[in-house]
């Protein structure tokens, strides 16, 4: 069975993070993408965002591993949302199970892009933003 | 404190539900939006939406009773990501709370517009594909 693109995008994602090659990580995400780094704080574009996973990579002393669990893609058009379970682990640290929310939509090459990244899910909801 | 334009339209998608005045709900869709009527199973398109609207109407004896306790918008340009907790309530049941999820879109008119309803959240993922 052949997967969907955005699960092969979010599976290069996953590897590229956890090899720390922020290159291939941001191009992945739309110009303008929000991530989510924890409730209540965002970062903006491919700088922001680059900034963010390498500080997120040096807080879990370059041991972080991200992987899924299981996805569910809803599509429509030019816009998708994706539900997955991520598990995030690092050395000294036990496995985390995330509920994690993605918006892509298509670019005008007709490339999925993240646009909105919240490994959180509704935990974002608890930061009283 | 205004509110969102996209919380306005979900409150009043809510009342529209309540009131069984579904012209007004399709009216909050695209014109291919995807609505999840329950894990596994998804309407399409307009028509279909408003099909499911008035299955799930009679279904609760016309009792159903839809709103929103907390909610968290994240956007960039013409995407949004909306985390909320629902209540649905009915006579003759427990009020259920759930962890919506809602992709919107802006039209080229410059409107949001629901692209997929997810009241279901991670729920979905246990449906087996």
């Amino acid at each position: 069975m052949s997967q969907h693109p955005i699960a092969l995008l979010i599976e290069k994602a996953d590897k590229a993070i956890n090899e720390e090659d922020f290159d291939t990580v941001v191009d992945l995400y739309a110009e303008d993408a929000v991530l989510v780094i924890r409730p209540g704080k965002t970062a903006v574009g491919k700088v922001q965002i680059r900034n963010a996973m390498e500080a997120i990579a040096a807080h879990f002393d370059r041991s972080l591993d991200v992987r899924q669990a299981g996805m569910v893609i809803l599509e429509t058009g030019d816009t998708a949302l994706v539900l997955a379970r991520t598990l995030v682990s690092a050395k000294n640290s036990p496995t985390i199970e995330r509920k994690a929310t993605y918006a892509f939509r298509k670019d005008a090459e007709d490339r999925w892009m993240c646009a909105i990244d919240n490994s959180y899910g509704h935990e974002v909801l608890d930061a009283g933003a």
